[in-house]
């Protein structure tokens, strides 16, 4: 058992941080593959107990991970990734794989979670910024004013946060589906990792939506198909490590190591409490984020253009 | 009557427009004073009966104008407006008579409105930038997180235009206000003015609400008593005419002066088509935007925090 | 002779303007193409004579205007134009023939002019935003900095508006020029037009530099090359028309067309005085400037790419 | 002496860092006072030898520092500091202190360093953005647009990060110092200190100036006085702190107080490598930052409304 609980949004960081002390774990499904052109890969991890939800700290249900170190670098002379298109279907294949399947057009209320005016929290609000939406255009003029049949009918809110809002944004999200009856709800967030290396490189995709501030539990602010009644898809790519994190790991592995006396004596240097409420992030996070939100867009701008068709 | 049909989103200037013709109007109040030390004007203008809002394309209910020279000017030596402090209050004592009294703590939700990413439609998002939000306070630490005892209870939400949306503003506000369940919302807004001398200058304070696109008639889209079930306070500051109105105006004014044929030639030789979805604003719009909505922002704080001592 | 001034800064209108008053035009050189497939229409206007330049209130030297409807329109499902890349290829093609020719790689300095918080005013700082800069890394790493040979070399500022520098653009403009020796600066800039229907579908690219708030004569505050003593390009999409223009134009057709006395009564009917420091835009002029931003980046992006290998 | 070098822009955290190995330090002196009324520790070091330079890694001169723990909390019902007006004063103070006396009116070029899309370094543009511009009204009024006699004469300039225009600040700047004559430079930038518990509530004023990268000794990137001819004073307040110090000042405790080989085993289980590039930072940043950077230029404004009345 880990001597600190892991602060990570990542279903596959929690998984390797609880399998290195236990080995296998019962109730978690795990499957991976390469997609070696664009130097991707894809880690599938299912939650299927309640048991396994609860050591992992995150709810039952689907987690897809796309490592891609080239997410966030630029290409030669351009300002996006050389692979951004490829990397683009490629996310838009895994989030097709988890939105529900409809005979008619699928109507999808994008949520751009975050902080708009924190450079490092502000993925959702950027996608949002670059989405396709669609829904007035149906309002207004009919299937003509979708441009083709059958595209998905989208709607998007970037609620804010609650320090601005005075709101839970599980309130805000869950008012709006009421009065606009959306089949599916996708709320794209800026993630926490436990691992510096895995910043601004991975995605993932989780059809357990949002439940902030706690792991499994405290269902009284998420935003999740038991709340809301459809479908919720969540996306989201780390930006930041928990402070703290960084000294934990470090103590975790002295645990192992270091005997007893030492290894105390090298938990009373750390300075722990001044970390309280701090995070790490990249110096280069303003770029970062431009590019990851970009590709983000392209893939579900993608996603509801061909996502009935297909359907 | 007049030839064309005012695009004003004042009730004080409908009146005009409509007394320039009429005379005197049977159904509307109008009661002015003065508060000479800081150079206010103020105007009530009530509309008491269905035709006279029809006249002027106005719902019924109570319009208070405030006409501020200095609103939108610098200090000698600092960014906001010299009385800055005065003006805020004396706003500030208007709105509250159109603020519904309770024996408990007003709830109030401040909408936004506007879309952030053009300045002279900014300034509901700016303002709402500024305000003290203290409902989440509430919800967490009850009546000590509110610093004081009877202190407004504030929530704030953003919107966001229909084109990045999909949606009807009065579709969100309506789903959050049927979660969240405050007793009156506030809803801030740019308007449109017949005039451009009333721009940035001027504020009304009405307890009609707000209805996108048309005047009377058209509730599908209101953000109103009717829609809500509880009162809607709109106030707003003029930033923009629309430009075919300017070119109107002058019409108009040829339209008394002018012989039919001298008239018509002059007409045809306006170019109202080209002037369609254009709109006439001040060179200076940005810092315009900035101390207008600093001196909005503080007259709302002052509100919320002695509203309910008074009542 | 018109009756008002022309307040334009495209040489097309100016001429037109001109030209309506007096047929043909000594000193003036017209040539015009069509590139069909982009529906686009070029004309390029070289004033030659020190008599004309007065008379257009333009100085002397090559102004080409592409006059591209679809430059602001969003493609069926993507957020920019359709022919988004043929349109950044011609504009380019047409930038790269007012470029001084050089053997060793171009030095260039972007200059983007304008308020970044006015949207209407925003085109040079967006332009500036989705530009590859490579200067620096030539500075560190030598030319293998460069990712190719033979790139053109590349630095941009962002100099902001008098009333927050304190300072002309001019002054920062020359200081930086000296200090880091530039083969030649590029300025963007948000135009004024004449007409509303020029508005965001229309790019000029010039070989007269900047004269801010006048024609010809005051060199005060201009960025040309008598002032750096390198070549100025200046490339701008006009987004405003000034608004007692709109008027003017209606008066001055009116002039053609009343006799003096109905004339006089119309004049003094309009309303000029108020439309001082007004200006015209467009509603949707925030997705515009995105747009038209976008694409003239990347053209920008090509030219910096190729432009030497075609020395 | 220190096992790693000590990563802080700040004299009073580099003096403590040698000052624990060594004790007393020649060659540099420090006083200490009070200002207990608003809760304020004022800290002045001096720097006054070569050698001490070298060992602290900062340059010979004057560092003031003021400990404000209540710079970034806000009052209780407004969004700035409850001693905001009596903080500003102070700050005005000391900074006066540094700035060059003139019998004429003071002319001051301000610089306001950092990149605006990163919300932790955008210190330097925020405060920029409320400062009181004087020199073009100047220029352009003569002593009668200044408002009143003696007022100190200011320009701007945020010339924006080296990755955004391919130029070193320091060229930026001495361009423009060079065309436009300041009698002094007043740079402002966001630091990195060497302890969270000094972030966002310290502030450091010097007449040293800027030394990018490195501490002493390499000048081609400065902006100090031997660069520009001219005073340079510079005023920071911390905001990051770089996550590897975190982990260091660990390991130096350690060092201290492990056996060597509990040491190694200690400083192997450190993921140093993992945090290069990285930065740690609070969480509510983004309105720390609105509220500091408007006490600041609250500051400077005071500073320089008083400035020459006082010489």
């Amino acid at each position: 058992m880990a001597y600190f609980q892991a602060r990570t949004d990542l279903a596959l960081e929690a998984r390797e941080y609880v399998e290195d002390a236990n080995g296998e774990l019962r109730g978690v499904i795990v499957e991976e593959y390469e997609r070696e052109k664009i130097g991707m890969h894809i880690t599938k991890v299912q939650i299927t107990t309640q048991n396994s939800a609860k050591l992992l700290g995150k709810p039952k249900g689907t987690y897809i991970t796309l490592e891609i170190p080239g997410l966030c670098e630029s290409g030669e002379t351009s300002d996006v990734s050389e692979h951004h298109e490829e990397i683009a279907k490629e996310i838009s294949l895994q989030l097709r794989e988890l939105l529900p399947q409809k005979q008619e057009s699928l109507q999808v209320l994008v949520v751009g979670l975050g902080n708009r005016d924190i450079t490092a929290d502000a993925l959702g609000p950027a996608v949002a910024e670059h989405l396709y939406i669609s829904r007035h255009m149906l309002q207004e003029f009919g299937e003509m004013g979708l441009g083709k049949n059958n595209f998905a009918i989208t709607s998007c809110i970037v609620p804010g946060v609650m320090g601005k809002t005075g709101m839970e944004t599980a309130e805000i999200v869950k008012g709006i589906v009421r009065e606009t009856k959306p089949h599916a709800v996708l709320v794209i967030d800026a993630l926490a990792a436990r691992s510096t290396k895995r910043l601004n490189r991975t995605i993932q995709i989780s059809n357990t939506g949002i439940h902030p501030g706690s792991g499994v539990g405290n269902h009284r602010n998420a935003i999740d198909e038991e709340a809301l009644g459809i479908p919720v898809i969540a996306m989201g790519v780390p930006t930041v490590v928990d402070a703290a994190t960084i000294v934990e790991d470090a103590l975790e592995k002295m645990h192992k190591e270091l005997n007893e006396t030492a290894f105390l004596q090298a938990r009373d240097s750390m300075v722990l409490n001044q970390l309280h409420n701090m995070y790490v992030t990249a110096k280069d996070i303003d770029t970062t984020i431009k590019r990851v939100s970009f590709t983000l867009a392209e893939a579900l701008n993608m996603t509801f253009e061909e996502g009935v068709k297909q359907a």
